[in-house]
């Protein structure tokens, strides 16, 4: 572990700067929960008007301190503040907790304190956790500094930036008796951030599970890297609000942190590997399914068992809705399982033990189990029904087979490495059986629908962790080619590249255009019709005019010279009730439409999340149905490849009703090539290429759009 | 209450057939839950083969007993089977309920017994519940006929499909302390079936709430009708499986109910009001906040307030996700609230609490839901945070006071006749103040998203009852052109029409059809070409081609009489490789193309469901997006309008980008002529126009399928 964290997770002293015993002073709570969790290091409190608190000395300041200090916590009013984080530089101490609220970087004077600290602390490396945090939670020092009662030891790990989730969270947890390892304010985040906390964790061996309540997010390309690193270590489970317009505006004046587009970031998190939930129950359900040694299943395969076929059916229905499979057992299973059942139940998956477990549970329900784990179509076992229940339904007799039943499902799971799950309505009262499951890696669960999605969140940590992270090697593709149009148009005091511009530029970086002319005049146009061979479409071009479509300013389908000169015509009149700086028009072959398909690309910069590639269904569905997938640059060749498949017009690409395929490698490298040329030249504000058609060979740039970054930014 | 209802779940006796004590027997739990149901009325016990049972007299046969006898319960072997009914009409049974399983409608043996069965009974008037049904329960005269321990007396009732299903609600509920007023296991429903138990339950006064699980649907067009009614006095809230494949098959093997196509049960089940949820603990959430006198919302707007933003955020969220809103409270609220907040929090909607109310609840939380409940957007309020959890968080002395604020919810529920719905983490435990709550009608959820989603159940509720049911009246459409029309067809021994039929046959109808020219053959074709005006479209006409496209019968925007020579010679050339039997041609004008929208619209006949009634996005996106809507038949007028509307390209037939609205009352024209063709010629099978084009004015369809019934059927 690196030091900078043992000074902040394990220091060996901590002072309290503004500790309290008033009642409802933030001081006065982080003093309380230190002294009640048991600290084993040093404490020091610090108050220049107290001389004792609970008995023992208070210091007047940090200096007059003898001990060498790690880490302070700071808990003063706003105008104390500065000086506070003063004496904690001069004192030496590595790291500062700092509790003080109030201020964020929205206002003047929030800005200006949090440059402040942030100047202060550089000078001497000391590190801020917050302002305007909750605090923090280490549970093998018993570090409780974040004003709760004693929390319980555990494996989970958390990393909030709202400290009154944290409240929710461990309020929950106690009532459910889960412990925590790690538990993180991060308040502004003016130096540490989520991203560190995270990298943190991924190596802290005390930490199995990571949460995160996350309101805003400022370097997201960086936390997306780090993320992705981090779950393949360990699953990172995340409540992210402002998802919808409500919900970002209550995290709006929490913290004064900016939600994003909300589809941007979920594509994100996929991407990343951070499974993504909407409530506290949940995200516990799923974390507490991780904090075991519980197999992961290799495939999507679900066999389900229970004593009915209502049960059953139930759960089958939830499983399929999250996307997993209920394949239908091999024979050879149906054969092995077949003396276990009655006439005429289910037997192919799922699988009815009903009228015959109820009897002898021990006989019945793991003989039914082992076929199915034998069966190389199952990757995960569900049982549901009524298990922990037979002593109340059958009676007290069973009692002891059940538990019986619990031990052999233990050993299966171990001989056959593959997941257990028991989804049963007595999940919440305390049955012998369900104890033993619970402690041996196997899930119970009162819900059925939390049930298939804790196996949903089982299956897409499995299968992030075996996707190869291999980044594209990808030539530069900045010539002096590009470099020259881009200073011609910044030369010109312009940000936005004319379409024949941008089409030079696209030329220049290697992505296949289709011919094109540039005519100045009538004359001109009428000879590069001719070259370009008809039918032709005409586009206008000048820097006013962004929507040429909106201006009249386009004429598609032209057949021959008669309505070419009627074309021109008309668009120079349209064009010129707008504006007067005309260069010209473009000339573009007419893509012939059987079978194309109108698709989007583009490359754009996302205030939240850096650099985005989109592709999806483009013209005029593009509003409509949103057909569109997102990743955060960089993308690897499977990040491609999935972002290509996952939209529903794959299944136009891939050919319907007996149509040939497109060109899906086509896509991939524009895609690819947007990416890199994103990447090598940083003056690219925006790209959007909306519509090009796909082709069974090859595709057709019709529409292009390049925008630079402004100069002064 | 009609009298057959009154033998069933009021008799004032009751005989079980098969009656034992012997464990395992299916009969032995019926009879044991009858005598410690503590069942009111007489009870009758026979079985030839035994004197005794649990010191009661047992009659060797039902006709020794000398009293009337009500309700007959037959939990006899199939052998023994229609002796017992037989024996039961007989003695002049008003009704039977039968355990007997082991045979259903899919095979020949079962088909054979049902039918025996059925005309037994017809005979007498003596009604059926079952067979193969797990019984039934009747709270009122404690008449426990289910075979499960005692069953805790309530207000909701239970009609299910499965057995099993039924074990596992019961024994949920008794987890819980939920209680029941009737509980029906449907069984085969040779007799009585769900529709007729709903329409039961629509006026038993004790009932208040309808569960339903289903499997697979038979009459469904009229329990939809039927349902569409009860929704209107009471909430039908319904579990139905086979949502996806492997919840069908479940499904399937255990009862033999075909479950249809989910997508049309769905809409079915909106149609009609029927809240569905997907599994066991969502249906009690929703059914336990029904089974109260909760105010109904007149709208959607939902306040939510708490201690902390973060819960706000993720209440905020996962209420929007619901299609719920979270409005932005007005001036004059937010003043109102303004006093009894921090400075800073949220104030706007979410309202943030925090800081204050800990100290004093009772003189926070009243004041600032009453602001709330004050503002006319807001028609719902959402207290989340840790609500019932101040004693444990806070100090032993806020019990007091947040019993005291517990008590002014309730008085501000009544007083302004919105309701009031708490989510905290506390819900499970056992609190004054949540009691308070509870007994008092402010449901309290344990979890985030289902409070969301009870909230959703309860404003769908009430927006469903206050939807008008208005039949629309539309003149018959049956000529005798139609007619005669459809007996030339099947004179031929057809059931397809030829377009050109369909397109005469709708005109027939009054649906306005562009102008068509039927050619024999080239000649004629070049006259009618000319005569429809170029540019045009070919298809060919023959009975043999059900796909014109697909083989090469379909030639579009022919431009002149050259084209036109050159097209007609390449169909005959492709369709003559498929077929000689060939009509003709058919000449359409090709519509233009600026501004219209390709959508489609079919009636089909359904076998679960009956008449169908569909719309939606029409052309090469239908099998992409589905982008469709479904109606049950006879349809109301606002549920054209809504089909219209819920469609995801509705945004496109309003008119995006600037564009023109489309005629939205030339598609509602269209539906609702489809809709009583189909009620007028039960000839017909399926109508389908797809695509047909709409346009600023009035609609072109180009593409006409019409099928009959086969005769024979």
């Amino acid at each position: 572990m690196k030091k900078k964290w043992e000074y902040i997770f394990y220091p060996r002293s901590v002072a309290i700067i503004g500790a309290s015993s008033t009642p409802g002073k933030a001081g006065a709570r982080r003093t309380a929960s230190l002294l009640d969790g048991g600290y084993k290091g040093e404490i020091y409190f610090v108050n220049p008007r107290r001389d004792y608190i609970y008995g023992r000395k208070v210091y007047k300041s940090l200096k007059e301190i003898e001990g060498e200090v790690d880490l302070v916590l700071i808990a003063v009013s706003k105008r104390f503040l500065i000086d506070a984080v003063l004496d904690a530089a001069e004192k030496g101490a590595k790291a500062a907790v700092i509790i003080t609220a109030g201020f964020t970087d929205a206002t003047e004077e929030g800005r200006r304190l949090n440059k402040e600290i942030l100047s202060i602390a550089r000078k001497t490396g000391m590190r801020i956790i917050g302002p305007n945090c909750s605090g923090i939670f280490s549970a093998s020092p018993k570090l409780n500094l974040l004003g709760l009662p004693p929390i319980k030891e555990g494996r989970l790990s958390v990393v909030s930036q709202s400290g009154n989730v944290i409240d929710s969270l461990v309020h929950y947890a106690r009532l459910r008796d889960i412990g925590f390892s790690k538990i993180i304010s991060v308040g502004n985040a003016i130096d540490l951030d989520i991203s560190e906390y995270f990298e943190f964790l991924k190596d802290d061996p005390e930490t199995k599970v990571i949460l995160a309540y996350i309101e805003g997010i400022k370097n997201g390309g960086i936390l997306i890297k780090i993320a992705r690193e981090v779950t393949r270590e360990k699953p990172i489970i995340a409540i992210k609000v402002g998802r919808t317009k409500a919900g970002s505006r209550a995290a709006h004046s929490h913290t004064g942190s900016m939600t994003g587009d909300d589809f941007i970031c979920d594509e994100a998190f996929k991407q990343a590997g951070i499974i993504r939930v909407n409530a506290i129950d949940e995200l516990f359900d799923i974390a507490s399914m991780f904090d075991t040694d519980i197999p992961l299943p290799k495939g999507r395969g679900v066999a389900i068992l229970s004593e009915g076929g209502g049960d059953n059916a139930i759960a089958a229905d939830n499983v399929e809705l999250f996307g997993l499979k209920v394949p239908t057992l091999s024979e050879e299973t149906q054969r092995k399982l077949k003396p276990y059942l009655m006439e005429g139940v289910s037997i192919s998956n799922p699988v009815d033990y009903g009228g015959r477990a109820e009897e002898a549970p021990h006989e019945i329900i793991p003989p039914c189990c082992r076929a199915c784990l034998e069966d190389p179509s199952i990757d995960i076992l569900l049982i549901t029904g009524f298990f922990g229940g037979y002593k109340e339904i059958i009676g007290s007799y069973t009692e002891e087979l059940e538990v019986k039943t619990a031990n052999e499902l233990v050993s299966l799971v171990k001989e056959y490495q593959k997941p257990i799950i028991v989804n049963t309505s007595f999940a919440r009262e305390k049955i012998r059986s369900l104890e033993i499951l619970r402690k041996n890696n196997i899930p119970v669960i009162e819900s059925s629908i939390r049930t298939a999605h804790c196996i949903y969140a089982l299956v897409k940590y499995s299968e992030n962790k075996r996707k190869p992270i291999k980044f594209p090697t990808l030539p530069n593709l900045r010539t002096r080619e590009g470099e020259e149009i881009i200073r011609r148009v910044y030369d010109k005091g312009h940000v936005s590249l004319l379409e024949t511009e941008a089409r030079e530029f696209l030329r220049s970086c290697g992505i296949p255009m289709i011919p094109d002319y540039f005519a100045k005049n009538l004359e001109d146009a009428i000879k590069g019709a001719e070259e370009i061979g008809y039918p032709v479409a005409l586009k206008i071009v000048s820097r006013k005019i962004q929507h040429k479509y909106d201006v009249g300013g386009v004429k598609l389908g032209i057949m021959d010279k008669n309505e070419l000169i009627k074309a021109f015509n008309e668009i120079m009149e349209n064009v010129k009730r707008v504006t007067k700086e005309i260069e010209g028009v473009l000339i573009l072959p007419m893509v012939p439409p059987p079978g194309k398909v109108e698709c989007l690309a583009s490359v754009i910069r996302d205030k939240n999340f850096g650099t985005i590639l989109s592709f999806g269904l483009g013209g005029v569905f593009t509003e409509v149905f949103r057909d569109i997938s997102v990743r955060v640059l960089p993308v690897t060749e499977e990040d491609v490849d999935s972002m290509i498949k996952e939209i529903k017009a794959y299944k136009i690409l891939k050919g319907v009703r007996g149509k040939k395929p497109k060109d899906i490698n086509a896509i991939k490298d524009l895609l690819l090539k947007l990416s890199k040329i994103a990447e090598d030249y940083p003056e690219i504000e925006e790209i959007e290429l909306n519509p090009f058609m796909v082709h069974e060979k090859g595709i057709s740039i019709v529409d292009t759009l390049i925008t630079l970054r402004r100069r002064d930014v």
